[in-house]
C-alpha cells in the first residue's frame, strides 16, 4: 500500500459519519480509500448531507505524532492486523499499537471483571494472567482498575506477554493511575492498542467499542468478577456473538461483583478456577483468514462494474421505496427498474447521508431521527 | 399390621447380615417379616452358615424406649413412611422418629455442606433455609457443625420445619454440641429421624447410610459449601441417581470449601443464589406411590407361588454356575433346569448365606471375600 493511500485510509476511517462497517462497504465499492474520498462529496451532495472528508493534513500530523510515541498503525485487511479481530464485522479500520505488534497475532485470551474488584478477585485474576502466559498465550484486557489491571500484572509478573486495548487515544492513559502499566506493558513485550485518535479523551461513549476490540483480539473471554450490566457482561456478549468462548469465575452469592459472573456460569459460560479450565477448552488459533479482504486499486474482474448512471431523481425513488419496516434489498431491486449495482450504490449514499440504516440480513430502512 | 409382625419386622430388620434390599426380597418372598424369621435359620443351614435372628426381647425394649422417649417407628410400606423415602432401592426397613412425624409426608428440600463452614456460607444455609420454608417446604439436612446446622436454626428461625437426620441412635444427638438443636427440631414442629437402634453410638461407616435418607427424604439436594470429596457430595450423588434435583451454591475458586459444590455446578447442578433459584425447579411432590408395597399375610395372587421344592444338591449346582464375573439370574434359569422362583429362591439363601452378591440388572456373582 503507498503511502498516500494509507493516509487516505486514515483519513476515510477518521471521517464523521463513517463508521466501521461503512468504511467496509465503502472499500468494497471504490476498492481504494483514495477514490473512496474522492467520491464522498458527490454521494453526499447527491442524499442532501454534508459529510466531509478527514482533513488530510490532520492526518497526516496524527501518524506524525504516532511514529514520535514509537507507534504505528495496522490497517484491517492488510497483513499483522489481528486476524480474529477482523472476522468482526465493525472490525475497526484502523487501529494504532504501541509496543511489539506481533502479539497481536498470536493467541489471546481476555481477562476482564470488575472495577471495584475484591482483593480475592485480583489475585484470581493475577493467577490466572500467570498461568494462561506460561502456558503461552497471550493475556489481553482493558487497563481499567480492578480485575483488568490484575490481569495485566499477572501476566507481566510471569513474564508473559499481555495487551491491553484502551478507550481514549494512545496517549490518553486512562485511568490515569494505570499510565506506568501502560508504558510497562509496551516496554517488556506487550502491546497498547487504540481505535480512537491521539489525543482523545476516553468518554463513556468509546468503551463499548474498546470490549468489542477485547473480545475481538480473543480466542475466549474470561470474566473474573462482575456485577450486574457491567461493561465486562458486554464484552462477553460480544465474543458469544462472535463465536467466541466465554469462561467466568464462580463467586460466592452474598458478593454483588460475582452476581454478573454467576449470571453467566448459569447461562452456560464455561465454569474457570484454574487456567487449565481455560487452555483445555479453547479452539486452536484459526490460520489468518481475515474475512475482510482489501480490494486491489484496480477493481479486480469480481468488482461490480460500476453502476450505470441511474435517473437523476433515482436516489429520491429509492428512498420513497422505504420506510421504517426493514425492506430487503433484493426486493427493492425488483421494485425500481434499476440495476442492484445502481440500487446499492443509491443505497450506500442514503446510508452516507443518514437517512437510511442497513440492517442485518441484506435490509434496509428509514433511519430513525 | 399386628404389635407382633411389627416386632417381627424390627426383629427382621436388626438382624445382622440383613441390609434393606434383602430384607425387601425376604418380605417380598416370604409375605411376612413373621414367616421370614421363621425361615432365616433354615434358609441359613442350607447354606452352611449361621444367621441368628435378632433377639426378640431386645427387639421389645428398644420399642419401649423409644417410646418413653415420646418416638415411634415408620415401616416401609406402610402409611406414614415418608413415601419419596420409600423409592430407593435400599430403603431403610425402620426408621425411628422423634418429634411431628407429619413433616415427613412434606415437601422436603436437603441443604447440605461442610461441617467446617464459612461464615458466608452459613449464612447463606440459614438464608436458604428460612426461603425454603417460608415457602411452606421442610429443610431436611444432618445435623453436622458448619452448613447442616446453619440449615436447621435458619428453619427454625422463620418459624418452620426442618427435618434432622442422625446417623446414630435418636439417644445419641451428634456432634454433642448440637444435642440443645436436635431437641429444639423435635419441639418446635420438626422430625429427628435415625435409622440406627437407639443406643448406637455414630460411627463412619453409619454417615453414607444417614447420607442416602436425607437424600432419599428430599425433592432436592442443595449443597451450600463443599470440599472436594466430601459427604455432601455423597448426598447429591445419591440425588443425583434417585432422580431428585441437585443443586449448589458457587463459591470463590480460592476457598477449598468451594471446590466440592463447584465442581457440582461445572457437572450439570443447578446454580442456587437465592431460594426462588430452588422453589422455582422444584417438581410437585409425586403423590404417595412407593415403589415398595408389602405384600398382605397370605400371599396374595400375584405373589409367586412357593417353588416347587429343588433337588437338595440344587443349591450347590447353582453356586458353581456363578463365578465373580455377574451373570444374569435369568441365564442361570436357563442353564440349570430349575424354574425361576425355585432359582431365585437359591439365590436369596446363597445371598443370605454371604456366598453370593445381589447385583443391579439382576445379575449375581460370588460374594468377595
Amino acid at each position: 500500500m503507498t503511502p498516500a493511500e494509507e493516509l487516505a485510509r486514515l483519513r476515510l476511517a477518521r471521517t464523521d459519519g463513517i463508521g466501521p462497517a461503512t468504511f467496509r462497504r465503502l472499500l468494497d465499492r471504490h476498492g481504494t480509500a483514495t477514490a473512496a474520498l474522492d467520491a464522498l462529496p458527490r454521494a453526499a451532495a447527491a442524499a442532501g448531507k454534508p459529510l466531509t472528508p478527514f482533513p488530510e493534513a490532520e492526518a497526516a500530523r496524527e501518524a506524525e505524532a504516532l511514529d514520535r510515541l514509537g507507534g504505528l498503525f495496522l490497517h484491517l485487511g492488510l497483513p499483522g492486523y489481528p486476524p480474529l479481530l477482523a472476522r468482526l464485522e465493525d472490525a475497526p479500520p484502523v487501529l494504532a499499537v504501541l509496543g511489539d505488534r506481533s502479539v497481536l497475532l498470536r493467541r489471546q485470551v481476555a481477562v476482564v471483571g470488575t472495577r471495584a474488584a475484591s482483593a480475592a478477585g485480583r489475585r484470581i485474576a493475577e493467577e490466572l494472567a500467570a498461568g494462561l502466559t506460561t502456558a503461552g498465550l497471550v493475556v489481553t484486557s482493558g487497563l481499567a482498575r480492578g480485575i483488568d489491571a490484575a490481569a495485566h500484572t499477572g501476566a507481566l509478573g510471569a513474564h508473559g506477554r499481555t495487551v491491553a486495548v484502551i478507550a481514549g487515544g494512545l496517549d490518553e492513559p486512562y485511568p490515569p493511575e494505570n499510565a506506568p502499566l501502560q508504558a510497562r506493558i509496551a516496554a517488556e513485550g506487550g502491546a497498547v492498542v487504540a481505535e480512537s485518535p491521539l489525543g482523545t479523551a476516553p468518554l463513556a461513549r468509546h468503551f463499548p467499542r474498546r470490549n468489542r476490540i477485547i473480545a475481538g483480539l480473543s480466542l475466549g473471554v474470561v470474566v473474573v468478577e462482575a456485577a450486574a450490566r457491567s461493561g465486562s457482561l458486554h464484552t462477553a456478549r460480544i465474543a458469544v456473538e462472535a463465536g467466541r468462548e466465554v469462561f467466568a469465575v464462580p463467586g460466592s452469592p452474598l458478593d454483588p461483583r460475582c452476581k454478573g459472573s454467576n449470571d453467566l456460569l448459569r447461562q452456560g459460560a464455561r465454569m474457570v478456577e484454574t487456567a487449565e479450565d481455560i487452555i483445555g477448552e479453547l479452539p486452536e488459533a484459526p490460520l489468518e483468514i481475515p474475512l475482510f479482504r482489501p480490494r486491489p486499486a484496480p477493481p479486480a474482474p469480481e468488482i461490480p462494474p460500476a453502476p450505470a448512471p441511474a435517473p437523476a431523481d433515482a436516489p429520491g425513488q429509492v428512498l420513497e421505496m422505504i420506510g421504517s419496516t426493514p425492506v430487503a434489498v433484493d426486493d427493492l431491486v425488483r421494485r425500481c427498474h434499476l440495476s442492484a449495482p445502481a440500487v446499492r450504490a443509491i443505497l450506500l449514499d442514503l446510508e452516507l447521508s443518514g437517512l437510511v440504516e442497513q440492517l442485518p440480513g441484506d435490509k434496509v430502512a428509514r433511519a430513525a431521527r
